[in-house]
């Protein structure tokens, strides 16, 4: 039996070394290649995803699935391979070629007129293109199979085993505690302190930025910090994880916050089991758990009052002429100060979830056949005043303000949040079972609280359904109550309120 | 008939977008990856080139080849594209799967040893590596077929239709010519000049060289200038040409000259007309024609009197107290100041291809039997005590300098100097035909030397036979009396010396 493992090997091999190849051709699109390589560059990517998906659809590769399914002598590692990889080719089978290529040449398209369609505020621009994404995407979801309805398909593509009802249930539960909640807390915020929109050098930001990393304990040696306009971070192959970050000159926390952020993706990345990587089991399934990760640093770790003290001596070494005067409490009132903002990616703490939980009502919408795309504009800027409490000006700083749509990712937005929920359980049951996290946050100590997170998360993350996988490390399943409870209690310390 | 043109666009396309992989991943290894994604690196590689070979060995690409070779109604661009595949099929098609995977499996763990060897100055960790490597590239040759020599195999991988003895007969009229006239020229040197070793900010030279390649026509719309150890030029994809470059604090025209030498390959590889990209003809084969393209921007652009005229005020800005109180002459003196040096890449316009022909004569002699891997050392010490002049201290500085042999890049040197020796006769060309460039380049004016390299090399060059290229525009076959001519007479003017 174990001729066919050895039969697997290889061809897992192929497969993670065309992946690895297809993220180091997407990284170096979005941090350095010269502005002219995009179109040989789009088109030596759809080259190697087509040879990509070639490899993963063979049928020979299902039969070896097959056989190594029912294979009892694989040991763990071994089996969860099987099993993600069956998953994938399964999945990768059942969509007809046509709509593959469809989509993907409607993703390149629909991209390119988001960029115009955003530039001029137009929306009728990206609308013949949108409308083709979301009727592709139907036929995909559809192609692939769904339980209750069709979006579970979607979300089951970047939340493995998550159903449509399970979000619904959490983050209905979500809107209508945190609302309130926010309500109240904007309420009190008052103006943005001065100190927050002075202008930093950027070359000092990227010196701090490279200096923060290290404290928390991202291994340089195994990777890179880039600058790119959306940051991200990819695992380019064994001991190469790269994360990209952003800096402004007037929003010096954008550009810690945003490291941070990545930062906790990539920490995440780097302590995935060197035994797992080229296997299927070495790359990350779900995004909700990996936002988990991202999002507890940022959130947790670094707009909590200990670590905002610990970071700010060292800011005003560097910072001195913006920062000496600063006390570690109006530094941290600083750092959580919470605003409306038309745009997701400048918000915060407390608002951010509505912009995610208002995205993932119209996504609904759209697959339930209950909005059009023409009326999405319209839409968007209702369901922004009802939940943000703002109405945008124009489309670029509405329905427009993200690519994700223009490229297929529907089903997407909700991680964000699920993330989010998992981040607040995840921390609270860290500081529960580890104890004093504050007090070595406060001395930006993180070793206690990766070394949990290694253990707890990253090492079994890839191996089993997220769900599963928290589930374990929470003893209950997901819930708001968490991350309820982490805003209800920072913003009523800092604020002296009684939420 | 036009069919089966069709039939061959989506195949040359497919290798053409593995090409440019690969060469990216190359870029990126040699450039910014990590360290410690040196294994995963390796491997992603060798898939991606087991898959281009299958690719090109492909029978059903040979059957359509052979068709298009036979069909009349191909345009010129489409019956040099056909020429040049066939050519690379059949040559990928005869040596064996067994010696392509030893090769590469012995560029691996010989680099590997090349290091260490030269880290420790002891040639015995390389030596049987070597061997094997010495061993596969015979049977490859031997595979592949000869005319009259085994050598011309391996010559022919880089230099296509280039006979070992026409690199005989040139070389051997080239050292004769040339030893004499280093001799006399050494002998008048005299110390290096202090500024040559004076510290020079490496930010400031790093500056200097962005400006410097904008000067010459680099599109940097359209590529990249970065570092890395050692300097080489990639056309990763259409509008995407990078280039790397060093320097050293110490050592300023290194860094300079360096540039220059890269941006003159770059050039090339920027010239080549847009049609022809993503197709065979899109690709460089000869590469004693490409060197001949950074050696006459290097040489005969950048250490000609009147381009250090040009280049001297816009140094003394930037370091002016280096160089404030050098006149033009003692400044020219300094960049064409010769010297035996014992490292190759060290070395000057007068003694480099003396480090060259005797790199040949030890290949010849390896592939013609006459020499054994174990006695390389004692072969390399006498010639270059023979043709330099000086012997090496240890292997570290002798027979390890150079990381070639290791990775199988036998057949490679050669095209060093007939880059040199073809920089010469083009360069003398191009002033017989254009006039006054001596007046352009004092002014920092490259355009017209430049129109006519995208005219009379750049377009045609990977069409045809480089020798054919070159004999058209130099209207007789390559000598080495231009390139002697050049040495004499700048020397001559320099040193005021009867040569």
């Amino acid at each position: 039996m174990s001729a066919n493992w050895a039969d697997l090997l290889p061809r897992m091999k192929e497969l993670s070394h065309l992946s690895s190849s297809i993220r180091l051709l997407g990284w170096d699109q979005h941090v350095l290649m010269p502005a002219a390589g995009s179109g040989g560059r789009a088109a030596a990517l759809a080259t190697l995803q087509s040879i990509a998906h070639d490899r993963l659809t063979d049928p020979k590769l299902g039969e070896i699935l097959n056989k190594l399914s029912a294979d009892g002598s694989l040991d763990e590692t071994q089996a969860a391979s099987v099993r993600v990889l069956k998953r994938d080719h399964e999945k990768a089978t059942k969509v007809p070629e046509r709509v593959v290529r469809e989509i993907a040449e409607t993703q390149g398209l629909a991209f390119q007129a988001w960029t115009e369609a955003r530039a001029s505020s137009d929306f009728s621009i990206l609308e013949p293109h949108l409308e083709r994404m979301v009727s592709l995407k139907k036929e995909e979801a559809d192609a692939l199979g769904w339980k209750n309805e069709r979006y579970d398909a979607l979300l089951d593509q970047y939340e493995p085993e998550m159903l449509t009802s399970d979000v619904e249930t959490l983050f209905t539960d979500l809107v209508n505690k945190l609302k309130p909640l926010a309500e109240q807390i904007l309420q009190r915020a008052g103006e943005r302190p001065e100190w927050l929109t002075d202008a930093y050098d950027v070359n000092k930001q990227t010196d701090y930025c490279h200096w923060l990393i290290q404290i928390l304990k991202f291994d340089t040696m195994r990777g890179r910090l880039d600058v790119s306009p959306h940051p991200f971070t990819i695992h380019v192959g064994p001991g190469d994880v790269r994360q990209t970050t952003r800096y402004d000159e007037r929003n010096v926390m954008m550009g810690i916050l945003g490291t941070i952020h990545e930062t906790g993706h990539a920490l995440y990345e780097q302590g995935i089991p060197e035994e797992y990587l080229g296997l299927p089991v070495g790359e990350t399934r779900s995004l909700g758990l990996h936002e988990s990760q991202s999002r507890l640093w940022e959130m947790q770790v670094g707009t909590g009052k200990p670590f905002t003290e610990f970071q700010l001596p060292h800011l005003k070494e560097r910072f001195p002429s913006q920062l000496s005067g600063l006390d570690p409490d109006a530094f941290y009132l600083g750092v959580i100060h919470p605003r409306r903002s038309l745009i997701r990616v400048n918000s915060d703490v407390v608002t951010y979830n509505l912009h995610i939980t208002f995205r993932f009502e119209l996504e609904l919408a759209l697959f339930r056949d209950e909005l059009e795309v023409k009326d999405l504009p319209d839409a968007w800027d209702a369901a922004m005043e009802k939940h943000v409490g703002i109405r945008p000006d124009d489309v670029a700083n509405g329905v427009l303000q993200d690519m994700h749509w223009s490229i297929g990712a529907l089903g997407y937005f909700p991680t964000y949040s699920l993330g989010t929920l998992w981040a607040a359980a995840l921390y609270r049951t860290a500081d529960d079972e580890l104890g004093g996290l504050s007090d070595d946050l406060r001395k930006g100590e993180t070793g206690r609280l990766l070394d949990w997170l290694r253990e707890k998360i990253h090492k079994p993350a890839n191996t089993r359904p997220a769900k599963e996988v928290a589930q374990a490390v929470l003893g209950a399943p997901l819930s708001v109550d968490p991350f309820i409870d982490y805003v209800r209690t920072k913003y009523s310390e800092a604020y002296e309120l009684d939420l």
